[in-house]
């Protein structure tokens, strides 16, 4: 079929032969398919969907363009766990040495934040030294020495995926729940993992805000992931308000740091906790979710999961110092405090405006080429539901300048609601959908 | 606003501004916006449509893309005519002699074939040394000697109209009504004419077979055409079975010199007339189409179309001789007839396929790179409502070799329909649109 013809069939909603869907797409990797074809081929995708057998040749095609790791050697079960971003999610930095604290192996494989979301990467950045581009040998002796191990994408797996990524992100084409699944299942079960912990975002920062949009996602994640082979569960977890007490990369790395110590927000304990249950029985490390989130919360009080936090810190070339010295991270040197304009209850505080505003700062990327400054960011002072006078702090901005602070302020303030009532509240972990118990 | 903002406004299905629309074609034209990327947006103009000022703007910027010419100079009203393509269709052939002959300027230009749609710069080529590659000033000469010329695109008219079709064409994107409205009218609009007559087909050999959506592009195209200050009048006409008795380029050319010596196929000779006379009354010529049409049957019965088709083929390179001897014409070496296989009324002779059986032939393109065989064609010896006993012929295939006429013979045997009686007729001219009389 010539790729006209496929991308014609798609546009009229016809379903495609998985072969000639995979004869399309290696067009494109020999470069026999023009990116414009392709493009042309995203957006009908984008409105027409893919069908079960369409989605799972397209993840194997994706998935078979790279290599695949393996860690069928014995060893303890590999675990990872995705999220679809938000807005101060840092549950990775403390997820990944707390499973491997309870004996699983972590080989996590991160991406970098754009848009209002932030990523993974960019906060492992902020600790001096830590370094990300670890190639797959050095990655698999991190793994071995620390039980997790923290890279970002390598050219080796699913090269595929980050040309389609590439298009998409010019084209307007990202926002396609296939084409999303597609992209993730396919890298993690290129990982070779045994098990995959989900977190499907909902609410104002996530990437799809619409909860049943999220569960649909969340739906085609578990079922694709599945039929390829990796048993998955997800959870939906509320992205309303960032999660935790701060947004930008130093400060999450402390926050992160002050939850493996045992202190830290309950949200982002909560959810943490969440996930890492899920994972261990995924990985038929325990049986039953609760007793194994009770032994998570045990692990995290003693103190091991820090210590694992700080080997894999100087395992990857950062400087293990900040662990026990948060001030050693980077920090901006002008701060700006956004008061309640009246006395009340904090009802809203908009993950995506306040994402935004952390963009504007510094924190993240308006495009894939954009630097981001580690130190700075938001600090939530005046959570959701807690009250405050008028000219109390809310939230207080770390910025490079005045101006970029009082830039930011504007957006920050908008973001922030204040009623006379505490608002009832949503739940932070609303769904889990899975196969296993 | 940026490139991809711009596709993703059209994706949801939001107004663009004139402005934003402009913007990002010009950035297409400099190469700050991909093609990939306007192979996206074109798709998602596929799915969503243009609004009236999309349109209007659309329009404009590919009619500034490149050069207007003018007819302002106190000669005769220029006109031109434009067929949406179809099976048969040599109507230009006459009409342009005719119009000019009923004292009009015709400066046409016109298009190649693709697919099973035939295109006039075709036909002519089929005249040995006519050359339809003239440069502006070349066609002002002739135009000004005979009173009509033939050409193609020029690269000084609408350039990116040109770059938008070849994107279209390779990006299942070109069956879209405002995208083909635009084209059209850009081109013609620029070519500097007075006034503008259209014939859009409809049924089985139409680029839009359905009668509906041909009249919703009929609308759309005399709508874009006012807008932009050139009356213009399309007549609906139908293309269920091919134009006249011949499908290939040079059998075309000695069926419409038939015509223009008063011969010939009445549907042909009746679509000619029809479309003429709407043309000079657009043009100011004659106020009442009944009466312009006599008049033009008149002109044509006189010769004096003819003599002026042999000045033209002249002075632009071609042999006249062939205008007085058709036999000089390229002819196929092979002939094979295609025979009835019970008797009856011939109820169907299905123009696209007997167009792609052209095709198959060597008469046309599968895409835009052939080459294309003058000689080689179908000779439709039994119309649709004649009758046929077993065994007669119904259409004479002239092929290059035994092999090639075989080839086409099953396809030319499954497009026609024979039937006890003959069908009811359809309108050979369905409906008229247009702001005139």
């Amino acid at each position: 079929m010539l790729p006209v013809e496929v991308i014609e069939r798609k546009r009229d909603g016809a379903e495609l032969s998985p072969r000639d869907l995979t004869d399309f797409l290696d067009g494109f990797t020999r470069g026999d398919v023009g990116d414009y074809q392709v493009a042309a081929f995203l957006m009908a995708v984008y409105y027409r969907g893919l069908s079960d057998a369409e989605l799972l040749a397209l993840t194997r095609t994706i998935l078979g363009s790279g290599r695949t790791l393996s860690f069928d050697d014995g060893g303890p079960p590999a675990v990872d766990k995705h999220s679809t971003g938000g807005v101060g999610d840092k549950v990775s930095l403390v997820l990944a040495p707390l499973l491997a604290e309870a004996g699983l192996r972590v080989p996590m494989m991160s991406g970098r934040g754009l848009g209002h979301s932030g990523g993974t990467l960019d906060k492992l950045a902020a600790i001096p030294g830590f370094r990300t581009d670890l190639g797959l040998a050095e990655f698999r002796d991190v793994l071995t020495e620390v039980g997790c191990a923290m890279i970002g994408q390598t050219p080796e797996i699913a090269p595929l995926d980050g040309r389609l990524y590439a298009l998409r992100d010019v084209t307007a084409t990202v926002p396609s729940i296939p084409l999303i699944a597609a992209s993730i299942v396919a890298k993690k079960v290129a990982e070779g993992i045994g098990a995959l912990v989900l977190d499907v975002k909902f609410g104002a920062g996530a990437f799809l805000p619409d909860r049943e949009d999220a569960l649909r996602l969340a739906e085609t994640l578990v079922g694709l992931a599945g039929r390829l082979g990796l048993p998955a569960t997800a959870l939906l977890t509320s992205m309303e308000a960032p999660l935790g007490a701060t947004v930008g990369n130093a400060l999450e790395v402390r926050e992160a740091i002050a939850c493996l110590r045992g202190e830290g927000p309950g949200d982002l304990r909560t959810v943490t906790l969440a996930l890492g249950s899920e994972a261990l029985v995924a990985a038929g490390a325990a049986t039953d979710p609760d007793a194994a989130g009770a032994r998570l919360s045990r692990l995290l009080d003693g103190g091991g999961p820090l210590a694992r936090f700080r080997r894999l810190v100087e395992a990857q070339g950062g400087d293990p110092r900040v662990v026990d010295d948060p001030d050693g991270l980077p920090a901006a040197s002008f701060r700006h405090e956004v008061r309640a304009t009246r006395s009340g209850v904090v009802s809203r505080l908009d993950a995506r405006a306040l994402g935004w505003a952390a963009v504007e700062l510094g924190a993240g990327r308006r495009r894939i080429e954009d630097e981001v400054d580690p130190s700075v960011g938001l600090e939530i002072v005046t959570p959701v539901g807690a009250g405050v006078e008028a000219g109390g702090v809310v939230v207080r901005i770390h910025a490079r300048t005045e101006e970029e602070a009082g830039r930011a302020a504007g957006r920050v303030a908008g973001a922030i609601e204040i009623a006379d009532e505490a608002p009832p509240p949503g739940p932070l972990v609303w769904r889990r959908v899975g196969a296993g118990p």
